[in-house]
């Protein structure tokens, strides 16, 4: 899909004073149709981290254009519920007149409710946007609220009158010889989880469940290569897949076979009404009218999307295929790298231009998309989780500040996600602390021999220690699934304190920890690692992990003295790794510069 | 309570032959009541650690003399179910011709009932003796398999002719001054959960909640200085303590004053008979008995014991006494230590030994108990985890093996639980690697800070990520609670992979990592440390741990190569802080000792 496009742009797209008469339309449309109160999640209905222009319901109204969040409006009150990672963006995206922030999850949409509304009242919800578990946890928690959750047709849809249309990309088939398995055989072996369960069918609404199990990748979203729609399998295989017909070619049709019939979407409600139980739905993602339609004539069985486990354990191809996508990868990194040290520092650098130079080196290398906005933020926005830069933010990068870049690369055999953090000219004292600190949890989070059956939770703390050590943390977590060329946040395990899933050889997830001071600088560093078996002398079932990243780490930040000698000999052979694998990849200055950020550190 | 009696006796309490005409004795009178099984649990009513004669109904039953596990007997089978530490113990102590050692968890009791009587069946348990999720799990598991449970008289009881009297033991007050709280501010504090939780009373069952609250200890059990009872409390603080009422002399009854009439066990029934609802009852540990007397006339409320938690969090005056104790067994440890080294290495010193001289130092510090049955063991011995020494196992203790030396003692003001691994005669390499990574993990959980809200679970990984580097671990928890001047095993938080309570300062735990290569020797070390708020330059809230425990840990078998500086520096810290608190409450060569065995580790 590589194309002229620009994979990211910096123009902001939302304007506060565009809210306020969207707002008084939707109130207008709720007093029409009898409704005290609207809920306008930023989800669409494949619960993803993007959606697109069409479903951006939550920043067409509110101006808010954060990857999460929710709004509701009532006639006096219009709240924006938005995570600590978006506190401060918030407010300079809303009419503050118009629209009130409010903290959450401190405070919950039920809570809310119930000073909003405190007589009780009828709040309406578009049950495609909410999975049946989101509806459920609402319900519970208003409790005696004598306020009422009502399904009901899209009250923003009906009073946005330019909406964008459609605009679906084409479906191409993703290579077997990457994925490592054939559609057919997913199909079939999903099919015996069914019938082991004794479950007829399921119903998949996750857009990167679909594109795994059929091995096919499509352009309906920026950054994520999902196709969007929504696959019914039975215990027999067969899928019927709704899902935009046109975006289907020839030569996808034929490959998906007859057991997978592409359905139009408006066929979706009728043929989920038709279905016979037992039908396996997953609460926390499927929405609550997926729900609704099946339980009107067949009994459903509440259990997690079966795709998801099977696709977090990567095949041998498809890890090799992060492999090749990571070398190419790390060839637009050290070139990136390099170029960054060669510039002035007299901040006529800036984030933007950070951004452009970096897209333009992986597009060189194959990339047909980046996996994720980057992440290129120095001084005071580099302490901001989750911050992209726009024409507005943009900030020159100067000498004696760091530069925090996060980014990835979208391949046809692989996902990256890389985040290094660059002191500008002079490297400055108050760094090297909190640099050395990030790094020595980074290591030894890659060296980790571990138990099998243990989870993200934990070994959480290998990764933090040092910076607890010194009274520290990051408020994040440590590490997320990655997709093998599929999307750069993946489930269901995580490197968290929240994630109890067992970790598995094949897993690929991210070793990310970080360190922010608050309107001074961040720090963060990031390789992808992949679970792998490890030895053990008493034969002991135990894993470790391969480091799939190849690029220098920012060596001259590091207080030497705070580090042991195994933490400093992973670091000088993972650098000899480095130049072994990419040396011969780049030339000039670039490889000149490469041989030296990969020397072994001066103990 | 110190008295001339020996805490701990070696001779072999139960004789397999014993064993089959008690079980034919059983199985008459299961058979006279018409049923097909009946389970025999190692616990008594209150679900602790230890039992009286009387209770030991499963030793008496089979022989087996393990602190967990059960037995089921139909009238074809026997099964004995015992846990990973006690498999080889077990083929010792019943005769096996009419006894199955069944592996336990591994083998559910639902799974074996359901092999043992296909046809269905009438199963009994005594409701006093199993908890109410017991019997819950129990019947959940049973489900379809048309074998139903019924509650039953004890029916060893009644065949066991020459069962022990009852031998409580005198109540003494606990004194305030060492509590920090008096018994009726906790009465109010409990009150005061129950009001707002808007619970009428509760009713405790646990010896170590009733024994907290109202400040008294006991002898009714050994090492756990308790008392025997049931009490139940109502939303105004007033306590009816349904226990032997001859055990409460005139001080102690002045004491507790009128808010706590003290009543005979055998009107128990009765009183919950007649309890008006919400009553709150933890289904964990209170018996299905219990549930099922307030049941018949009142709601219940299912929720933890509301006294468990406060009394993990420890008061300043508790921790204090909880220091001195530490003092005082310091001194028995020292003197022991000194004394092994001056001991032949020729095999004359054995395991018994140890423990007889270790008790006699003990008592000559103050110590009314052990607060375990200690630990010594030596060669293969030490790689059995909970392994107790008796007559027939007594092992000499010879040139080049290690002795693991696991103790505590009960202090009027304290209880103490220390483990040493010494070398004897000539280090032998093999110890070394795994010595010194089990220390690695002992000193890093010492010195860890880490964020307040993490519970036992996140933290237990910086205990083992030393050995699971090296492919090696352990397979007993890291730490368990600790009580003050009460049980050495104390809920509800621990160091372990199981445990999700967030640890709190004032919480005691130990931090005993370990090693055991089986049938040739095992390691561990073990301090007792207590959780404290902690520094962070950002403000974060942390928390840390103050170590209790003051002995030298032994140095000879370290390989200083594989220690980072700040491992070593906490030990020689360490042995600097005992020499300071200890040099002058030794003399003579065990003081020479002392100074020799304190000295920083040459680097």
């Amino acid at each position: 899909m590589a194309n002229d496009k620009p994979f990211q742009i910096f123009t902001v797209q939302t304007r506060p004073e565009d809210g306020p008469p969207r707002l008084a339309a939707l109130r207008a449309e709720m007093a029409k149709r009898g409704f005290d109160g609207y809920i306008v999640p930023r989800t669409d209905a494949h619960q993803g981290e993007y959606v697109t222009a069409q479903d951006a319901r939550l920043g067409w109204l509110t101006g808010f254009s954060g990857s999460a969040g929710f709004a509701i409006a009532t006639q006096e009150q219009a709240g924006v519920f938005v995570d600590g990672r978006y506190r401060v963006q918030v407010k300079g995206e809303v009419d503050l007149a118009h629209y009130t922030p409010v903290n959450w999850p401190e405070v919950s949409l039920a809570a809310w409710l119930r000073q909003a509304l405190p007589e009780g009242g009828r709040v309406a919800y578009d049950p495609w946007l909410q999975s049946r578990k989101e509806i459920r946890d609402m319900t519970a928690a208003l409790a005696g609220s004598n306020i009422a959750l009502i399904p009901s047709e899209n009250l923003v849809d009906a009073v946005w009158t330019d909406r964008p249309a459609p605009a679906p990309g084409p479906v191409r088939l993703h290579e077997e010889a990457i994925a490592g398995r054939t559609a057919a055989e997913k199909r079939a072996a999903l099919a015996g989880e069914l019938k082991a369960q004794k479950q007829a069918s399921t119903v998949l609404t996750l857009a990167d469940s679909i594109a795994w199990l059929l091995n096919i990748r499509g352009e309906d979203l920026p950054k994520n290569p999902v196709v969007q729609g929504f696959a019914v399998i039975d215990d027999d295989g067969r899928v019927e897949l709704f899902s935009e017909p046109s975006k289907f070619g020839p030569e996808v049709r034929a490959k998906l076979g007859n057991d997978v019939v592409i359905l139009p979407v408006s066929g979706l409600p009728a043929a989920l009404g038709e279905l016979n139980g037992p039908v396996r739905l997953d609460p926390a993602s499927a929405p609550d009218e997926v729900f609704r339609l099946v339980e009107a004539n067949a009994d459903v069985v509440e259990a997690p999307d079966p795709v998801v486990l099977p696709k977090a354990v990567k095949t041998a191809p498809e890890i090799e295929g992060m492999r090749q996508a990571h070398l190419r990868d790390a060839v637009a990194m050290i070139e990136m790298l390099a170029w960054i040290d060669a510039q002035p520092t007299d901040g006529s650098l800036t984030e933007i231009a950070v951004v452009e130079k970096l897209e333009s080196l992986r597009k060189a290398q194959g990339a047909h998309d980046v996996s994720f906005d980057t992440i290129s933020s120095t001084g005071p926005n580099a302490a901001i989780n989750h911050y992209h830069v726009n024409e507005l933010t943009n900030l020159p990068i100067r000498d004696g500040e760091l530069l925090l870049l996060d980014s990835g690369g979208q391949y046809r055999d692989g996902t990256t996600d890389i985040t290094r953090t660059i002191p500008i000219g002079t490297p400055s004292d108050k760094h090297r602390l909190p640099y050395t600190l990030v790094l020595q949890g980074m290591i030894n989070l890659s060296r980790l021999r571990f138990p099998k059956g243990r989870a993200g939770r934990d070994i959480d703390a290998v990764a933090r220690a040092p910076l607890w050590m010194a009274g520290l943390d990051f408020d994040h977590g440590t590490g997320h699934g990655v997709g093998a060329a599929l999307c750069v946040h993946e489930g269901p395990v995580r490197i968290a304190r929240i994630s109890e899933i067992p970790l598995e050889a094949g897993m690929i997830l991210s070793n990310e920890p970080g360190y922010y001071r608050e309107g001074e600088f961040g720090i963060r560093i990031e390789n992808l690692i992949v679970v792998e078996t490890a030895e053990s002398p008493d034969n002991r079932a135990m894993l470790g992990f391969e480091t799939l990243t190849l690029a220098p780490i920012d060596t001259r930040l590091i207080d030497v003295t705070l580090m042991s000698s195994p933490e400093i000999d992973w670091l000088d052979a993972y650098h000899a790794r480095v130049l072994a694998a990419l040396g011969d990849k780049v030339a000039g200055a670039t490889r000149d510069w490469l041989v030296k950020a990969t020397q072994p550190v001066a103990r």
